[in-house]
């Protein structure tokens, strides 16, 4: 099949500096603090993102390890597929997390709840609306009563490189 | 910056063949059918997933024209930064949109609320879990009270080439 090229549009900057501190998901980070820098030259993209209190952010996983399509995930002790675990090493290693959005000047967003790692580099941002992507009763699978516990995991090395 | 490459894990199959007749979001796009058809060596990675009821797709806008930083968005008459829009033509083009997964079928996943045209090829799909993914309190911007409008709305070709 086809390649498909992107570019980092900036990165973040966090706390989180190993693989093995970080969160498994932005419910773990909460107040965890960062800031995504954006290059200059897509500064003006940013017009008006800082009336929404949430955002999509889309990053690549620059420290994966090589994905395997069955694997155990950190919230369980049962093998699951790839597609049905939010682990990191997947067949195309891109991030997804909705954070808070605190401020934006010139090119720089200030946000909450960062389960990111320090240098990850960002390929795009999307304002997060709630009439397109909050569906509080969606039935979650395996995780239906494990995502309670995430807040309390922090991630090993089990899919990231150092 | 450095180049990020990745590959299609498959392709989306939908009776939406023009980009003018594309709904603009997953909620306007109501019982519309589709599959998602993954190529067979991934087949694997899908185990476990039939027990969520939404799906998170990452694809690539193959249909868009070149990005620009400042773009007047479908719902509104308003000039807005395009990381605080929804609309394909971005930096990286890169496609999000949370559908209903009926069922999984070998290779093929069987999904509702299509808003992609067919032929877009599949990056990713995560499992949507409200616990990480759900905010319905979030504020949405300038998006606020016209996300409302937008199951009214189609695509026209201001975005995307045929």
């Amino acid at each position: 099949m086809n390649k498909i090229a992107y570019h980092p549009i900036g990165y973040i900057k966090s706390p989180i500096i190993s693989p093995q501190d970080a969160p498994i998901q932005p419910t773990g980070a909460r107040d965890i603090t960062g800031q995504i820098v954006i290059d200059r030259q897509y500064s003006d993209g940013l017009r008006d993102l800082a009336g929404f209190s949430h955002i999509i952010v889309l990053y690549h996983l620059h420290k994966h390890k090589p994905y395997k399509l069955i694997c155990k995930p950190f919230l369980d002790d049962v093998e699951h597929g790839v597609f049905a675990i939010r682990a990191p090493n997947r067949p195309n290693p891109i991030g997804f997390s909705v954070v808070r959005l605190t401020k934006v000047v010139d090119n720089v967003i200030y946000i909450s709840d960062v389960d990111m790692i320090d240098g990850t580099p960002i390929l795009d941002i999307k304002p997060y609306v709630p009439k397109f992507d909050a569906y509080p009763e969606a039935k979650a699978g395996w995780l239906e009563k494990k995502a309670e516990r995430s807040e309390h995991y922090k991630s090993d090395n089990r899919f990231m490189v150092d």
